[in-house]
């Protein structure tokens, strides 16, 4: 990752241009689909053309951090779900912001707000960009502009506290440039999404984003001392604890608010010293419902392993970590402080209690799947643009819900979308799942559906894919998302997830924090 | 604890009458602080004379759980603020509510919200009364009347999910009564807040109560799968889930909101299995400073004690396990399900490393300094009672900030708070402190003042001691409250520290939720 900040970065899909699969890479890789097409969609030039007229000029002030050159709307125009991928792939920019702007100090974020509220233009707050639920891609048209606020200069870590271990970072920051400015200090955010090298602290924070580690701190909401957030109401910043009982949490309100209630600009985070001990190994079961036991057993039982991945035969196959058609589950623990294996032995020893068996592995070796697993992990979003670019439909979809609805749930899952693929695409697609987090209380169940989709209908094809997946969820008391956030693909479930009461207090709120209704509409609430 | 649900509850001071000292043992209590009254204040019959005229009655559909009994309406004046028992044994009842309301069903719940709002009737909920923040007093006059609203009879455990370990439970039951209920299934909601018998999960849940543990799950917010909560504008009902990604969290909303948003009547919370492995150690510090970072290093170690209990020289004398001037480290390791041996060994290993030393025991005996503070800190609250009769004035309270500033916290509140002391009483009192909970980032210290008062002057002089405390919290960036919750006596501090956008959000969802305005008028916001 020590080229992060020069790669340049696709326009229209995942991470680096560098990075995504060539045209004769993807071809390859569609024919191991059957049904996919014979030849990649192009990906176009950006070029004025494409792009819609600018309809709004910054203000003298404010010019010099904005931007309406044709590559910087094409890119801000777009999360990365498959449907936005495809868009773009296609050349439709009809939504393009006309503006991007790149604030280099929190002020600069408070006027671009100040200047929007009084000029009725759209502020769409962009971190990264990686979202994949609609989070960054105006949809409205009730304003007479729209900007996109990109925080990409806003990300230095500002003041470490050695002693509390915490570090005051911008939200601009994108993950391997907050670690690289931690590492001199043995410190570490130790936040790991599969989005990492792509997003920013303050997109985590805005969507209540997932790390990488299967227990304990699995929300980055757990590592949050304070924020600083600017709304078109003032500058809301909370105090800096470890703890407190002052009221309703003023953070909780931010966290997960998508950008309608606010910019966060900067966060006081909590660090943890970099692991020095680790130790992983798998296991295989030759049942998915045993292993769900058997990784029920592990989460209830304290020991708060760091990985803890349940792969289904097919995620595994799809993972290159196949064992003959079981179930993989791979359990890694970690610390700075003292030996771990231990741990793994009591890990292992209630895997095996509960019908596992360890995988054979050499003697002291790092676990191979593990590594394996890790690499296709962050290659996955790549193939996924590969794959759509060979019309291959894929939707991947995350939720979390109580063990005893948890066996239910795949089951349905596996059944209502593969018959929804076959009812929308007229194949046989693949519907796979893994475990990304499991609580004491119940799994977080992450989907992956692949079917070979029909060039010029892929969008409405993963629409139907993603309503089917929406209702399933929703029948079995199961949450919308357990990380992805709620954006505007996620509304519909959302919208019915959501307690009415709760819905009112949220507009209202909304209401008293961006009277003018310009941050980010449509997410969350209209 | 097996007679909990027959003893009577003292309707002027903390639990039960049984329990509360005699007037000699009160006269004997006062002889060991020099200053202290000769004689106590005696306990004023409740009779008609010293309440106020009821100023409505019910609709003849909310009388049969209504009732303006003398003794009901003065045992719901007041929380157990020192302030509330001097109030009360001045015989003091100038505030009691008009009604006190004991709803059978949620709907009897919502029924009294409609009428109490048609009739312009402030509502205060109340739980077990244990409040020490002026959270059941209503103290606004600007209502035609005012209606306690009691949920002790609504305080079953209505299901439990063995799968997932958690239980649905009403808001009114009691700490040991839920117990009692969860035990027969070998779960524990395992949520101990000192006020344990006299608490219900409600009220924990509207004050983000604390409970006993030193790490990890510290505050009742992480116990939390879903809340149902009666609002004037409706039922909350949040989905039952181990984790979700969903805009922000509904419940957060609840937590903490002290009544002022809405009624919560029950809740899905997580369980877990009664501790088979137990074992515990005395550490003993010579230097308070060097018992921070012994604890600070315990925090951050990821080794997550249950208890990690740190009492200063004064504090360790105050709970008779005084070690010649020493500072006190009380440590606990608990598992259900692994042997804790090692891990107290690692957690002893710390702390002598960092300048402790271990006390001696008696090998495989219970850790003796473990039991007797645990005593003595159940004991406490009726101690309180007894000084309070005799005039002494105490005063205790709690916060939480991080490591970098605690040294210069515990040093300036012990001063300033001597010399406020001295300028008020004109005695020299004592201010101890303890950690009661520790995190990665920061101890939540908890300090107790007491000192000689001046019979009738004792509110006046509490009055100062407490605004000189939350003035210095305040200058040290520490929270106003760690567990002890806002209510109406921390105000003036919360609303300092309350980032102002967000005061604006939390009085949008209040007008939203409760139009009239008509719930716990005072806490929170106006």
């Amino acid at each position: 990752m020590a080229d992060h900040t020069t790669r340049r970065r696709s326009w229209w899909g995942w991470g680096t241009e560098a990075d995504a699969l060539s045209a004769a890479e993807c071809t390859a890789l569609g024919s191991l689909v059957p049904g996919a097409a014979a030849t990649p969609l192009p990906v176009p030039d950006v070029s004025g053309h494409l792009l819609p007229k600018v309809r709004v000029e910054p203000p003298t002030a404010l010019a010099p951090f904005m931007s309406a050159a044709p590559l910087d709307r094409a890119s801000h125009t777009y999360g990365k779900a498959y449907r936005d991928v495809v868009r773009a792939l296609e050349g439709d920019l009809t939504a393009a912001p006309d503006q991007v702007a790149r604030p280099r100090t929190e002020q600069e974020v408070a006027d671009a707000l100040d200047w929007a509220a009084d000029a009725d233009v759209a502020v769409v707050p962009y971190g990264g960009g990686s979202s994949v639920v609609g989070g960054v891609e105006y949809r409205a048209d009730r304003h007479r502009a729209v900007v996109s606020l990109d925080l990409s200069r806003l990300d230095r870590v500002l003041e470490i506290d050695r002693v509390s271990r915490a570090a005051r970072i911008q939200a601009g920051a994108l993950g391997p440039g907050l670690e690289d400015q931690l590492r001199p200090h043995g410190l570490t955010l130790r936040h790991f999404p599969q989005s990492f090298e792509f997003s920013t602290l303050g997109g985590w924070l805005a969507t209540r984003a997932g790390g990488h580690y299967a227990t304990l701190y699995t929300h980055i909401d757990d590592l949050v001392e304070s924020l600083r957030v600017v709304t078109p109401a003032g500058v809301n910043a909370s105090l800096r604890l470890p703890g407190s009982g002052a009221g309703p949490s003023p953070d909780r309100l931010f966290l997960g608010s998508e950008g309608a209630l606010g910019v966060i600009t900067e966060a006081w985070m909590r660090l943890q010293e970099r692991p020095r001990h680790k130790a992983s190994a798998t296991v295989l079961f030759g049942d998915v419902h045993t292993a769900f036991g058997a990784v029920r057993a592990i989460a209830q039982s304290g020991l708060h392993p760091a990985n803890c991945r349940l792969l289904d035969p097919g995620e595994a196959a799809l993972a290159g970590v196949a064992h003959g058609g079981r179930s993989v589950l791979v359990l890694g623990v970690e610390s700075a402080h003292v030996p771990v294996d231990g741990r793994l032995a009591e890990l292992l020893a209630l895997a095996r209690d509960h019908g596992g068996s360890p995988a054979p592995t050499q003697p002291g070796a790092p676990d191979a799947a593990a590594d394996t697993w890790r690499s296709a992990f962050l290659r996955m979003p790549y193939l996924r643009d590969a794959l759509a670019r060979m019309s291959v439909v894929t939707e991947t979809f995350e939720t979390a819900c109580t063990w005893d609805r948890a066996p239910q749930l795949y089951e349905a899952v596996r059944g209502r979308l593969a018959d929804v693929v076959r009812e929308v695409t007229g194949a046989e697609g693949t519907v796979n799942c893994r475990f990304t987090h499991v609580y004491p209380d119940g799994p977080a169940p992450y989907f992956t559906v692949i079917a070979p989709g029909r060039r010029g209908a892929e969008v409405a094809m993963w629409d139907e894919i993603k309503s089917a997946a929406m209702e399933v969820l929703h029948d079995h008391g199961a949450t919308v998302t357990h990380h992805h956030a709620v954006g505007r693909d996620h509304r519909p479930g959302y919208d019915r997830q959501r307690p009415e009461p709760f819905a009112l207090a949220l507009r209202a709120a909304k209401r008293a924090l961006d009277p003018a209704g310009i941050l980010n509409p449509g997410v969350l609430i209209d």
